[in-house]
């Protein structure tokens, strides 16, 4: 029987024999000595095959790498010129005695000292997860579920399962359809997440629910999206928002401390109004020092109409970044910058250089300057708190693409000057508007089912546009780890925001018939959030992908590799399931309607 | 703020001022003073509304039941008379001074104080599931599984997510598939298990894995099946049958004691063969005191060919239960348990009465009587160990019919007897044979997976209809709690079971060419096990269907009537994923192909 792991035997196991099994993660001889690295899951032990015993001598010099293979033998200690204080076995070798190998393995298709195509990975996922790197991401994601899960049932909550078989949910993104055998030609959507039930559940008196829990979007992926992504899903009833913010701030916190030894402090909040001013994102990275001043008021009078433009119209915004240290800027490399804005829609990125601030206008250099007098270029100066050897950039545009382009740039030059201070900056974001407007019409920022701050509808109604919903984002490093909000739990107002947001009577019984019945009775005040646990895992691992912290994750046309999934089904499951493959040359023409 | 749930109030708080959140369970109007019963997760409390708070009074005359409320008034001790030692809060009642009303309700469509229809439950879950039996059952699984997953967590187990969108799984059953849109007329399917998936993560070194698991099955619906289910999924690496038994029947006994205090004590273990010799079931309910007696020996040479026959065919079996207290059995009772066997194919049901056994033969009534000498007779008293006033049942017939028939029996006997002792009767059941034989071919009795117990390929190419796997399925009172075995680690042993199933290698390498593959490259031997999770809570709650330990199950023909899934797709919807409906009126045809 195994002794223990071999990442755990350390100088505690010295003088002991031990029993270890494990796969070879490499085997040197060296001058007629056969040393063999042994791993599992939880690190790797060097193992000396002992040259007196002849036959598992023999045997283990047809070692290859990744044999699994049980090795029994004498823990001692390194000689002192071999220690390696980086490894928690790095004081101690095996002197290995006894081998066995339960089974043999080929050269492998994958190469563990060099990165491997992602397609070769994923076909070979099973080898790719014996990787310490890969290993060490799976069990730490293990560790934030458990954490999270202890968290959550110690405050009360409850963990309920909800459909996977369902009907198709309101959050906006393609649903994946799995046809029904029973009901002909009616098919089940796969849920984007239980918002629905989670509701109910509350009105069923749960009080307090949780779940972690996979979720689908039929999307076309990108790096960080998956087709199936897992949400840690929490749900409260008689709390408000500051109640649930609090519970999963220290949670999240918890963990932290827990897995990783940090201390995230107080979470600061700010408005999405102060977000977009500032750090023009609604998940600003806290760890950019860098901001967005807004200096419509000093140049709207100014003859320069790219920026008085935009200054003077209610829609658009002038917004400057000082840049410490900016001035060394090529022209080509402000024009790379001025392209970047481009993707956002900007037309054009101003500049100016602070060359010497003590010389005055004189020590500028910018192609701006002449259309400012020297008050407003002091006024500019003073409020962006420009310093000798600075650069000032500006964006100036509508609101929106201001807002956009500068935030992006925000980011780009904080990555590009290497000026992120801190390792982690946790923040909420609050007071987001209920809607945007887009064509005319009313789209909800969060879901349909986020209640406004102000309760009352007929003040809804009235004026749309400028409420600001209850609902709440978490933020880590510039990456949304969460959102969530109180709900509504009116049946009146629940109907107010649908039709606010366009949806008819019809379409509104059809799709929420049961939630706005189910508002009739009883129903409680409530309120909730949702994790994003793959990006959460990424981003506590420190790994680039949530496909590095999925066991078996899809490609980004979402197949696999491994397994070969999606295949093709047969005539008879197909007939059993009253559907047909429609297959049309014309990919245009297949676009427009199925019959 | 609430102060604590309604259902933890009790003379602690005497004294003291709560606030309490909840529903109006019932309100009763006694002499001008107003007592509504106030519902939470944790139970019921009486409040009685104070009649000098004329505001509350006025406002609490409106309530009704299931309106959500808030009422903050002064818990007292009941008058001596009132007092209910059964219920915790049974001592107390709240003295009300506020109340406000969250949300009122209408009359509701069920009614909580008789059964309402199942499809009326279903379609108003919220208001089914705030039934406090319905309420504490959800508490009770979550409970469970917060319980599973730290007995697992500590003793070193991952939580591994598998994926939902993959490819078929070979367990059997029909799949559910869903159409790829990004990979057109292809599909994928949800999984029956994550069996292979467990599998290549023990190949992937992560050791102990564990997982509480959707599960998918698109089969006709009975009582106890749901096309969706929840499995507790384990696998692990290097250990045998008898630790992962170990483990699992640690982890049972733990949460039997946690959650009922019930001592399970140790499991026996009886091998299959006993078990079907026994109790004519692979997984008997020992709580049932009756056993299947083979007296084939006894009757053998008897001129009672129905005895004979079967008593000298090496398929053939004849078995006897005795009944204690049987002899009072009316003719019309025996025919109707004869009838009764006919549903498993018996034939018929010989019987024999010992009306007193100190009168010898004469002292027993029987038709089959005269076909046996006394030796015969007296060697079949004692070795059923027949006494004065019970009963002799026989089924003879084929070894499997006979079996099934009287296994059957004896559970019908031991309800209509009410026979049953001890409160909850765990076993292992293990040696379970490799292969059943049909129509000339073999099935695999678990799944292709699993290893037998004799490693020796030629041994088993050779006989493969008498060996024995090593699988090992939980049994308790009578239900298959969970099943599980060693798994074939070695590619060879694995062609070899595909081959003696009938499997071509063609079909081998398109389904589980990856598995083959993968065991090729060191895969460690490993075992695993899986529980039924609904199934279980059901057993633990004594809830007669998994339904009402599910919080949104569906209904026989798989529906939800709540949300009113499934639903029609939009042709839009059916293009992009490049599939269409075919309905035929003539469900022969449509059953025959698709095309």
């Amino acid at each position: 029987m195994r002794t223990d792991y071999c990442g755990n035997i350390d100088v505690s196991y010295a003088g002991k024999e031990v029993t270890l099994y494990g796969w070879v993660n490499k085997r040197r001889d060296l001058g007629g000595v056969i040393f063999i690295d042994l791993r599992d899951r939880e690190g790797i032990v060097q193992v000396v095959i002992d040259p007196d015993a002849a036959e598992t001598f023999e045997l283990a010099s047809t070692l290859r790498n990744e044999f699994c293979v049980a090795i029994t033998g004498l823990v001692c200690m390194r000689p002192d010129t071999q220690i390696n204080k980086e490894m928690k076995t790095g004081e101690i070798e095996i002197l290995g005695k006894q081998l066995s190998i339960f089974n043999s393995a080929p050269a492998l298709p994958l190469d563990f000292n060099q990165d491997n195509s992602e397609e070769q990975r994923l076909k070979y996922r099973y080898l790719d997860l014996r990787r310490p790197l890969m290993t060490q991401r799976l069990v730490f994601r293990s560790k934030v579920t458990a954490a999270v899960r202890r968290f959550l049932e110690d405050g009360g909550f409850l963990d309920i399962e909800t459909p996977i078989l369902t009907k198709a949910t309101p959050e906006g993104a393609r649903d994946y359809l799995v046809p029904s055998r029973t009901h002909k030609g009616q098919f089940f959507a796969l849920p984007q997440s239980p918002q629905l039930f989670k509701q109910l559940l509350m009105m069923s008196g749960m009080d307090k629910y949780y779940q972690i829990v996979k979720c689908f979007r039929d999307e076309d992926l990108r790096a960080d999206r998956q087709p199936e992504f897992t949400q840690i899903d929490i749900e409260t009833t008689f709390l408000d928002a500051e109640d649930v913010m609090a519970i999963t701030e220290k949670m999240m916190r918890s963990l932290f401390t827990q897995l990783l030894n940090v201390d995230l402090g107080d979470f600061p909040t700010i408005s999405y109004a102060e977000a977009m001013q500032r750090y023009g994102s609604d998940k600003p990275d806290l760890r950019n020092p860098l901001e967005l001043v807004d200096v419509d008021d000093i140049v709207k009078d100014s003859d320069f109409k790219v920026f008085s433009g935009p200054a003077n119209d209610e829609k658009g915004r002038v917004a400057a970044i000082r840049v410490p240290g900016g001035a060394t800027l090529s022209r080509k490399q402000i024009d790379d910058y001025g392209k970047f804005v481009g993707i956002y829609g900007a037309k054009g990125l101003a500049w100016l250089k602070v060359n010497d601030l003590s010389k005055g206008v004189e020590g500028l250099q910018s192609p701006i300057l002449k259309f400012f007098d020297e008050i407003s270029i002091t006024a500019l100066l003073e409020k962006t708190g420009a310093q000798t050897g600075d650069i000032l950039l500006f964006g100036a545009d509508t609101k929106t693409i201001a807002t956009d382009a500068m935030g992006a740039l925000r980011l780009k030059l904080g990555e590009d000057f290497d000026l992120l201070e801190g390792e982690w900056c946790p923040l909420w974001v609050v007071d987001f508007p209920m809607f945007e407007e887009a064509d005319g019409h009313l789209y909800a920022l969060h879901h349909p089912f986020t209640a406004p701050r102000d309760s009352n509808i007929e003040a809804l109604k009235a004026n749309p546009a400028d409420a600001l919903s209850n609902a709440y984002d978490m933020v880590l490093n510039g990456v949304e780890l969460g959102g969530g909000s109180v709900r509504i739990h009116n049946m009146d107002m629940q109907a107010t925001v649908f039709k606010l947001l366009g949806i008819t009577d019809e379409e509104a019984n059809e799709k929420f018939g049961f939630l706005l019945e189910a508002l009739r009775y009883g129903a409680p005040p409530h309120a909730g959030l949702a994790f994003g646990l793959d990006r959460m895992v990424m981003l506590m691992t420190g790994a680039e992908s949530i496909r590095d912290v999925m066991a078996f994750p899809k490609t980004t046309t979402a197949a696999c590799p491994l397994t070969n999934a999606p295949g093709f089904a047969s005539p008879e499951q197909l007939a059993e399931l009253s559907i047909a493959t429609v297959i049309k040359a014309d990919t245009k023409d297949s676009e427009k309607g199925a019959e």
